[in-house]
């Protein structure tokens, strides 16, 4: 009876595997391997994926029917309807196609008027700019972050990484995991079993699991119970494998010798959990390589697999694999519905506060973008006129609550830096995700009253003290709120590359097409407040009512020459490859509410504020000044 | 402007799909394919699927220790131990080894007290007959049902085909999905866009929804805009496919050739649904084939393959998709833990009177099947000493709730008309199931009475009347209660094939080896009135206290010679290949609460008892009489 092991231990579950986690800690870790995006279903993410194109590329029709100039169709009423002629003053157009200058508006077919000649017809009601145009980059924007690093790869990211020109990615490498079934008493399936015979099974429920949960199984030949083949089993499939499952022998009798070969080739950290059933489970290291040994019966082995196996394989994966499903969620704002349609509504959630908060995204067909950053929909029912703000909404989730519960919700302006710290998050803080939504600083400020956002990104420049950020949270907020120093950034004039038309500033714009931010974005407070400056007012600028709505896009059109300036930031010039002109720097900050600071995820976020490889990027970038980044004002604290 | 098809229809979403799946109904179902069981993860089975093989095979040891014939361990104790000496009076085994006549009894290695001579042990208490002893087919028996039909194929139910001998499977086939990208502005991924290019990618996007929803996914060459391209492209994917979709040109364009060509090749049955955003999709029928157009923007096209392809997809496939997860559910019984182990008790869920309630199922480590017929794991943390009645656990589901919430729970005697019934179930009413527990008469109607089960399968015999049934339900229940006829079916004596020993009838048991079922069971308390009327005790028959649990289990006992007779129904012993010796005909029936009628799965466990399939199906098996299936008995009615 010498070989029995009578005496296994009787670990916690728990703390077996925190002690194995620990042994494998130096030698197993999660590597990478690039491949096809058309082969990347429902793999990771390395790091943050950039879009290589605009898309839509150009200008294009958003409707089909005719392509204008707006300016044309200034006098059209039904007393007086202007006439256009096909080839002459318009272009017939289907959706999707170019709106070349000096076109900048789409009538839509139904709102033409047909006459006798098939060429020819008119129009009652005038077009303004920009109408039923898609601009440029409206749904991704050329260097936009696609998807952030640790990001499982849907059908909809692969649609959206193919259409920002993006045709390989780097995801996380799946780990070949060797099965090996044990024991003189198994046969393989294809003979009936004689007494004292039984047919091999748990390695094909192993294999199986084992592609469940996204590793490589590889089931070797049976190995009968016997030291030496074993041994040699074992160190051959450690070679060649990542991870080895051993099954059955893990127990303590005659012939379960899998301990004995594991202690002779490495080392065997625990031997016996206190779990039932699957109590005899050998967790060991041989060669840098985890082997574990599962005992024979099929349920232990399956509870056995399901408590061991996974967490390791979770260190070769490195993944949050939750399944999605559906929550319910308190509407942020109020949702306006068309008797006509069921209408399906990306949401972003957020929990803050406690509770979790849909907030309704972008509604057009076209953003692609919108099904990426949304973590899911939301219905409105055809006979539905609506819902209010603070109903509660049923949301079929794309990503799992528990992710999107360590998500923190940045609401407010835009900036590059964003996309940076979104994919710094998870890879210094494993499981702590960021998720921003862009609705200028404004915009910010009020989904944080509303308990709609962690964060609101801010740059607002008090006209009177020429002071940034203070004295807009000092005047809308009575309670006390955090201001944390976020980065001095160069604001300037974007235009095209060699400066063609030769724009020196703000008094240089009028005669030039301009692109402006939308209402309530700091970029566009301060290009009012320098309008003032110089003298001028809106009416001179043309282009003053052409809006769009993030850095990227305002340097996009302007590379596409929809526009020959616009305001903005020196990284999204520089990543358009257009030419900047500086103007000022300007204060963007991060406005949040001090409880805010107990959530684990927010001191991840400004942990990594603070961190060396935020600076690094930045400086990379150009046009960030990083002094006391990080850095807490408390307004109207006690 | 001829080509262009302004108007649109605006056909309600749910209707368009059910106008759709009309129009399919004749040319579009399921089909089947046979493939290998180690290939099988998720896929659906087309029917049950059933052992081939016993598991074990043959009675085994459950434990390490020594084989010994009870009997002669009987005097031991700590005053008198009796010596055992390997290779005279026992063997010494590991677990899972064959136990052989006249050995009937395992005892532990721990129980052994060494003695200087390695071959001679010592034990201190005697051991009772088939102590540690897994009895042949105690996990899974020939001839049993070890999957139903139309369910998913997941790893550990594959481990119990290949345990039970089944090596291929017929499964449904997966659909052939054809996804045409169309338009003369597309180009293939590889090259920078021009102005006017767009890089096609909702194909990829689809390509990947397709397989996520278990279709196969074939992507075609784009097809430029072009009436007699489109026309040919779609001819021979339909040739060649189950399903086609053309992305985009579905909406009403010039250059939206796709619904015209469909109206040539085939019919249109819906152009235009109220659905936002995805309002133009085209639902057609060519060849009897699905084709579907979908919009080109990607949040349209998203939004209508969720719509439109996944139901189409459904008629192929059949099969219900939901996710599993967790769920919260009521604790039917008491369980007991060891602070030894976290443990895990796998449980099934039904949902009676609107609560879901968690039944604990057998605890056994080797009970493979014990996992195929939970629904879910309810954990027992270490710290706990166990759980009450009533209370409230988490249970981490194997099944979707969804699929729970429409499964009949059956709980009480065994009969294998009740895998027939749920085979039959999902069969004759789609996503309807029906799953049993089995733990005798008496424990059916005491979970009836808990509340835990909808029905409860009984056949008890009133020893003073000789009426099956009635009065055990007006002694026990107080409330009105139903009985629903269920069949009458022979017992019998199951004996070996040819009748070695010439067992005539109960009076020939004394001097044989029998096997009895547990208490509680009607077959045992028939037997028990049996014994009566031949004037015998329980004393005089050897094995009365060999207890096993189903019809099945008898039989295969007896087939292994295990036992030489033991009481069942004829259709055990016909699936095991062993005689059968009549003795009375006996009335299994079906108890349930009235309210129960009104739940729709318990209206369809009706029609399925009386319909053609099941008695046709009985008829084949043999020892039924289904006459009066179906009656309905009202007791303690008004």
């Amino acid at each position: 009876m010498e070989k029995r092991n009578l005496y296994l231990n009787n670990t916690p579950a728990e703390e077996a595997v925190k002690i194995y986690r620990k042994a494998l800690e130096e030698c197993v870790g999660v590597s990478y391997e690039t491949i096809p995006v058309t082969e990347a279903l429902n793999r990771v993410t390395k790091s943050a994926v950039y879009a290589k194109y605009c898309s839509p590329l150009y200008n294009s029709a958003a409707m089909d029917g005719v392509a204008v100039k707006a300016e044309i169709t200034n006098l059209a009423s039904e007393r007086e309807p202007v006439e256009l002629v096909i080839g002459e003053n318009c272009q017939l157009i289907d959706t999707g196609d170019p709106i070349r200058p000096p076109c900048n508006a789409v009538i839509m077919a139904e709102d033409l008027v047909e006459t006798p000649d098939p060429s020819r017809f008119r129009i009652l009601a005038s077009a303004s700019p920009w109408q039923h145009v898609r601009p440029i980059g409206e749904d991704i924007v050329a260097g936009e972050m696609i998807l952030p690093g640790g990001h499982r790869i849907r059908p909809v990211d692969i649609g959206v990484l193919i259409a920002g020109g993006v045709q390989k990615v780097e995801v996380v490498r799946r780990p070949l995991v060797a099965v090996i079934p044990t024991g003189s008493e198994i046969i393989e399936p294809g003979r009936e079993p004689r007494e004292g015979e039984i047919i091999e099974s748990n390695s094909r429920m192993f294999e199986n699991m084992v592609t469940e949960q996204e590793g490589l199984p590889f089931r070797l030949p049976p190995v009968p119970d016997d030291y030496g083949l074993l041994r040699q089993a074992i160190l051959t499939a450690v070679r060649e494998h990542d991870m080895v499952l051993v099954n059955a022998g893990s127990s303590a009798g005659m012939e379960d010798y899998t301990v004995h070969v594991l202690r002779e080739l490495g080392q065997v950290i625990i031997h016996g959990v206190a779990i039932k059933p699957g109590k005899p489970v050998i967790l060991a290291v041989v060669d840098g390589k985890p082997v574990i040994g599962l005992p024979g019966y099929p349920v232990s082995a399956f509870i056995g697999f399901q408590n061991f196996v996974i967490p390791v394989l979770d260190l070769y994966l490195g993944s949050n694999r939750q399944p999605a499903g559906r929550t319910e969620a308190v509407l942020s704002r109020r949702l306006i519905s068309s008797l006509k349609y069921k209408e399906y509504v990306r949401v972003k959630i957020g929990k803050v506060d406690g509770k979790l908060i849909a907030a309704p995204l972008a509604r057009g067909a076209g953003a692609a973008m919108s099904l990426v950053r949304a973590d899911g929909f939301c219905v409105i029912d055809q006979n539905r006129e609506g819902m209010e703000a603070g109903e509660t909404v049923q949301v079929e989730l794309f990503r799992s609550l528990s992710e999107i519960e360590h998500t923190v919700m940045v609401i407010g302006s835009h900036d590059l830096l964003l996309d940076v710290l979104s994919d710094l998050m998870p890879n210094l803080h494993p499981h702590m995700f960021l998720s921003s939504t862009h609705v200028g600083s404004m915009g910010g400020l009020m989904a944080l009253r509303r308990g709609e956002t962690h964060v609101a990104p801010i740059h607002l420049l008090d006209q009177k003290t020429g002071i940034y950020n203070r004295s807009y949270l000092e005047e809308l907020f009575h309670e006390p709120v955090l201001l944390i120093k976020g980065v001095k950034r160069i604001q300037g004039l974007i235009v095209k590359k060699g400066n063609p038309l030769n724009i020196r500033g703000i008094s240089d714009l009028p005669g030039r097409r301009y692109v402006n931010r939308q209402r309530g974005a700091g970029t566009r407070i301060l290009f009012d407040y320098l309008l003032g400056e110089n003298g001028l007012t809106p009416a001179q600028i043309d282009g003053y009512t052409h809006e769009a709505s993030t850095h990227m896009a305002v340097a996009a059109l302007v590379g596409s020459d929809g526009a020959d300036a616009g305001m903005g930031i020196q990284s999204a010039a520089k990543a358009m490859d257009l030419d900047f002109l500086p103007i000022g720097a300007e204060e963007y900050d991060f406005a949040l509410y001090p409880k805010a600071l107990e959530l684990p995820h927010i001191q991840a976020f400004l942990d990594v504020l603070k961190s060396q490889a935020f600076r690094m990027k930045l400086k990379e970038m150009g046009g960030y000044d990083t002094t006391g980044t990080g850095e807490q004002i408390l307004i109207h604290g006690l």
